[in-house]
């Protein structure tokens, strides 16, 4: 095992590789050329233009102002500046929210922290156990479980410090649900009115031979809710027109080039070739070409709405009072439950419309197919990734590829190809791994993409916990490990994994720094982004829209991030008692990324969705999970330790623990899936004293058309693009003075 | 092992005792004194009085018609012969849904047996590997699974065998479910109106200082359910007062006594005395004394009805629509999840009233406590009885009573009390065991008496799994199984288990016959009742009423049978591959059962609430359960018997097997949980349109008044008598047709 010194070394590195990453973030973030690419949230919210278009030439594409140079730290504070209020104001609830896991983490931690380097370290240092060994140990070691003599009286130290960790993580992740539970509700009751309040998705109507579905679903609801019955919008299978609209696009976007081409230059009329990418094909007026494909192409809408074989046998129903979508949305409609489902609709952008016509028995059958697939994904990946390394040596290309020989056999590159090879397999595959997650939970009939994000995130930390977590700690693929746990006794796997825990804290010291610390400041430069678009820039974009489409701002990727800070609270339970000197570490992973992320929420990331924080007893439920398996692997280290007399303390621990969940489970997660009837009454008794004549009815008219008919509604209806911009116009000034703060960037002062 | 011919010798035994059982039923049954045991359910429905008021002196006591011993068989086609439906109507659907268990048990268990008997006995019959081992073995191992060579291939016929049991068995549970849901939904559609389809248990009211329970809850409803709120009736803490109700009872009784007696023989005034019993104290005129009494008692009410600090924090909540009704129950009320809870009104008839104003954390704490009770119950209950059967030996006795000691030192006495003190206590724990369940139940604070049965059962399954079921198979006391199989693997387990179950076949056997067949015969005899029925007729009955509460009918016993059932459901589905000759002795067990309770149902047993067959779901889980248990032991056994091979596909089966369970309560828990808004509302609206001027309110107005208080009111209340009687008159001869199969009873023919 590593020394301290080891470790510092090791950690220097780290933290010095991070401040290089900041270094180059705060030079790269004041260039004007990258506004785009490090402020993408202000530009998408209307609050920000171009610096480009105004000043000196020079001072267009380099930052000539020393002093920002200077500063090149202040986006700290400026990050940690904006309220929590108006954060949720800014970047919408789930992102607050997901800010306060990392808070959440210190405040966990640091506590812990304290008491284990008050209590436990000078109980664990004040031996010589391992002195006595002819075992190689270090300092490190000194400072853990390990130090302790075999059933010392000193354990009982760490069976009280368990307690107290427990007892604390508990009461800070009780009161953090009650928070987070109220934040949630406050949100609901003091958001707009929104679509979703009033609407319910119905999915698996009933085939009818006599009524369309939307006739169907209107007749079912005038029965069964008469009075509270408003409108319906039946759901169209668009595939097919989507990628039209796509290609709508396209042609919208050349013609736009064009038309300002033809403005610009009014003498020579624009010409395109009719073939493929523009290059062969007759020549045609461009103009004309491109406005005749659109007109083309607008009219295959009326023929896919009319068409009865794309009406799918869903609707989104909505009701004239928030009341009644919530009864409605809450209760079972029809004797047969696998017919006419309601369900509270997701938020429109939060739709995902593929899968909102999966029957029944199909999602049944769905269902076992993922879960089966996802126990070989995870317990098997490695025997296809050893079968394409056993193909992708030397010799297999050698043989795929004879006329290569010569280039291959160059010492050079055959020492590349035998040295990346090998990994590439596994690489690409943990690259692509979210992206395998995300299409099983897609194939699984989730119908909003916050469901979908929330499924893939649990998968990822099932496959981390095995994969990384375990696989660590007991080395040998999860195969080997899964064979190796049915063979053992129900006591003997907590002893097999707690006995290697102590050994392995300098690896997960190493992993911290280079996953957590240089990952979280690489996350804050954005380097894939900038790449991609200044490669747009130059070779791309034609028109504004083309920038404006060129920036990539991303979202916080609840899929792959929340697994990941899951990971440090488990690393941070299980080493609390056992190796304290891992705290640190996670704690200073915890405040740089809060620090981070909170900058990048404010300055870049664009939520797609707002859930309203509906991920959190998911969160909760992992980290009570985490706090069961550090006491369970306690337990086993503990019984190898000759501090027998421990067990029964020991395993009243998760007892409590997961009563303590069930506890929560009862008392805050309603919260996350019920809508309290109270208030959505007083909501709705407060807007109806508010606006008596309000046209509801107009308001949901288009709240839940699929995206793609709606953007060809919009292009035709001028009337709608107006009122949006009219908005961000709006917005633009209205909120000015709320976001004061952050107008004086220092590149907006220099303009 | 036993021999097929000792197998025989014991089923002798054991069918000519339940045979004796039955000769004895019939002779007892026809006997005039024993009508009000045998057909209580007749008297209560008042369609059948007391054949001892009419017909000769010695008539009224013996049974002089002999034509009717002859018969003595033919209750059985008359229990078999009334069809379901008028069953339904004439015991409820609980009791019809009950007895469908059974037939459950001879549609899994027939054709399984034919197959079984068919393939596997000649498969098993045709080696002889037992013969060539040195071990002594019957016929009967010869029948097993243990005559075939280790990796012979004829373990592919197990295998088989295995998939088409499965796969017929869940056949059989999936039509079964869907039956019996679509009866609910029926059984809920066609019944009368009945106030709990209007009316919902709020619990967890929230203090109020300024406020009433009663005024809080009506304004709550009344805001946040303006256009449904009818009525609500707070809930009193009648403990107190259910004591001064019973004692007003027994007064009434006295009352009743002495008016009769005095009516017969006018001349002399009865008397009593108001000290102990009636035998000391000052001697008063008896009418006028219990007169006073009840006067006094009754003002007690407006004592306890006036008195705030009897208020418990609930309500029954009524609506002017079951639709209403059916929103409010399954909707959440107030942003706080612990308060203002919402759920269906069970039956007036099934409110357990001592638990419905648990507050949610005291709940939660109860849960835990009877988990762990339930836990320390199930694997140490062992510890106690061995500690008390050490007390309780001759040296113990003696030495606590010391002039008992001739007595005990008597040879004869000495000898029953070491023969039967050691089994005493187990005896004695087994027989509360089922109360003790009841108590924990309870204590958990369940609000309806189905759901304390319900809970009840599965704990009482639970306890028999493992200390009958597992206990059996492999020796020693639950305590040291659960020590074993958490230092074994998880492989390790089903193989322990498994290879011992062959071999335990005979123990079975003979336990299905004990315990089933001679237990059902026992049962329909009614011995308990009888004894004290006639105990108390001879000693206590001074009144008609008296007589009529001195009759016992007694319940189905839901939390006792039904976990019976479902051990012999395990049984079956165990052994259906290992040794099928224990199916026909499961599937007599079935067939006998099934009479002899379809006769109790129809004739004596009165079901004392009706929760509309809402166990099904528990009835079906424990039977997937079980069949998920014979998968995995058989896995075990197939692995000792180096059939190795056959393991990946043992494996699909449990999760096959599981995901089925999945699948059914997707689609048919809700009809058991939950009450469809289109039944609601085709209820409401055919009300509304045949009876458009009912005064729902006062139908409701005393639904939900505590039996004890109720009791006081009826007695004042006159009227209300009246109807119930005029009822009872009425159904007395509207319904005499439907009944004319059972009315022709030989002892009513005979009168």
């Amino acid at each position: 095992m590593a020394t301290i010194s080891d470790i510092g070394v090791s950690a220097g590195i780290n933290i010095l590789s991070a401040f290089v990453f900041l270094v180059v973030f705060a030079v790269l973030r004041v260039q004007p050329w990258n506004d785009r690419v490090y402020f993408p949230k202000w530009y998408l919210k209307g609050l920000r233009t171009s610096p480009i278009e105004s000043g000196t030439l020079v001072g267009k594409f380099v930052n000539l102002d020393f002093r920002s140079y200077l500063k090149f730290l202040n986006w700290m504070p400026e990050a940690l500046r904006m309220p929590e209020p108006e954060l949720i104001d800014h970047a919408g609830l789930d992102s607050a929210v997901y800010l306060r896991i990392y808070l959440l983490g210190l405040k966990i931690f640091v506590p812990i922290a304290v008491l284990a380097f008050s209590i436990l370290v000078p109980v664990n240092w004040t031996n010589n156990t391992l002195e006595k060994t002819d075992l190689t140990f270090s300092d490190l070691d000194k400072l853990s479980i390990s130090n302790i003599p075999l059933g010392s009286p000193r354990f009982w130290t760490h069976l009280v410090m368990a307690y107290a960790f427990t007892f604390w993580t508990c009461y800070v992740l009780k009161r953090e649900y009650a928070t987070v539970a109220s934040m949630r509700l406050h949100f609901l009751a003091s958001e707009h009115r929104r679509p979703d309040q009033f609407t319910v998705l119905v999915k698996n109507v009933p085939p009818d031979p006599d009524e369309s579905v939307g006739e169907l679903v209107e007749h079912f609801f005038l029965v069964n809710h008469p009075d509270h019955y408003l409108t319906q919008q039946v759901v169209y299978n668009a595939n097919k027109f989507s990628s039209l609209v796509a290609e709508k696009r396209k042609c919208q976007n050349w013609l736009d080039y064009y038309q300002i081409k033809f403005s610009r230059n009014p003498s020579t009329k624009p010409t395109t070739k009719t073939g493929f990418l523009g290059i062969c094909g007759a020549r045609v007026d461009a103009i004309d070409h491109y406005t005749s494909e659109i007109a083309r192409i607008s009219g295959e809408r009326e023929k896919v709405v009319s068409n009865r074989d794309a009406i799918m046998p869903a609707a989104f129903v909505s009701f004239k009072t928030r009341w009644a979508a919530a009864t409605c949305a809450q209760t079972q409609q029809s004797r047969n439950p696998t017919q006419w489902l309601t369900e509270w609709a997701p938020e429109p952008r939060d739709v995902y419309w593929d899968n909102l016509a999966i029957p029944y028995v199909s999602l049944a059958i769905r269902r076992l197919v993922i879960g089966v697939a996802f126990f070989f994904l995870t317990f098997f990946f490695m025997i296809p990734i050893l079968f394409v390394q056993s193909l992708a040596n030397i010799e297999g290309i050698e043989k795929a590829v004879p006329f290569l020989k010569p280039i291959i056999e160059m010492k050079v590159i055959k020492s590349v190809i035998q040295g990346f090879l090998p990994g590439l397999a596994l690489k690409l595959f943990l690259i692509f791994l979210p992206s395998i997650l995300m299409i099983m939970s897609k194939f699984e009939g989730f119908i909003s993409l916050s469901t979908l994000e929330r499924r893939s995130a649990t998968r990822y930390y099932i496959f981390q916990f095995i994969n990384v977590f375990l696989g660590s700690i007991i080395t040998g693929t999860a195969f080997q490990q899964l064979d190796n746990f049915i063979h053992q006794s129900a006591t003997e796997i907590p002893k097999t994994v707690g006995v290697s825990i102590p050994m392995k804290a300098t690896f997960f010291i190493t992993y911290i720094m280079v996953d957590g610390w240089a990952g979280v400041a690489g996350e804050i430069l954005r380097l894939k982004p900038l790449v991609i678009y200044h490669l747009k820039n130059w070779f791309l974009v034609k028109t504004e829209k083309d920038r404006e489409e060129a920036m990539d701002p991303g979202t916080i990727g609840f899929n792959t991030g929340e697994p990941q800070i899951q990971l440090y609270f488990l690393l941070g339970l299980v080493y609390a008692v056992v190796s304290p000197i891992l705290l640190p570490f996670i704690i200073l992973f915890f405040a740089l990324a809060f620090v981070v992320y909170r900058h990048q929420i404010i300055n870049v990331y664009n939520q797609e969705y707002e859930s309203g924080a509906a991920f959190w007893p998911d969160v909760h439920g992992r980290i009570v999970g985490a706090l069961v398996v550090s006491q369970l692997l306690l337990m086993g280290l503990m019984s190898t330790k000759e501090a027998a007399q421990s067990t029964p303390l020991l395993i009243t621990l998760p007892v409590l623990t997961l009563w303590f969940h069930r506890f929560c489970k009862g008392r805050y997660e309603p919260a996350f899936v019920k809508y309290p009837l109270q208030e959505a009454m007083r909501k709705d008794t407060l807007e109806r004293a508010k606006e008596p004549n309000l046209n509801l009815k107009s308001f949901l008219h288009s709240a839940y058309v699929h995206p793609a008919f709606k953007e060809v509604d919009n292009e035709g209806d001028e009337s709608d693009e107006d009122l949006v911009s009219t908005k961000r116009h709006q917005s633009k000034h209205s909120s000015k003075h709320s976001f004061s703060s952050l107008a004086e960037d220092p590149e907006r002062s220099l303009l």
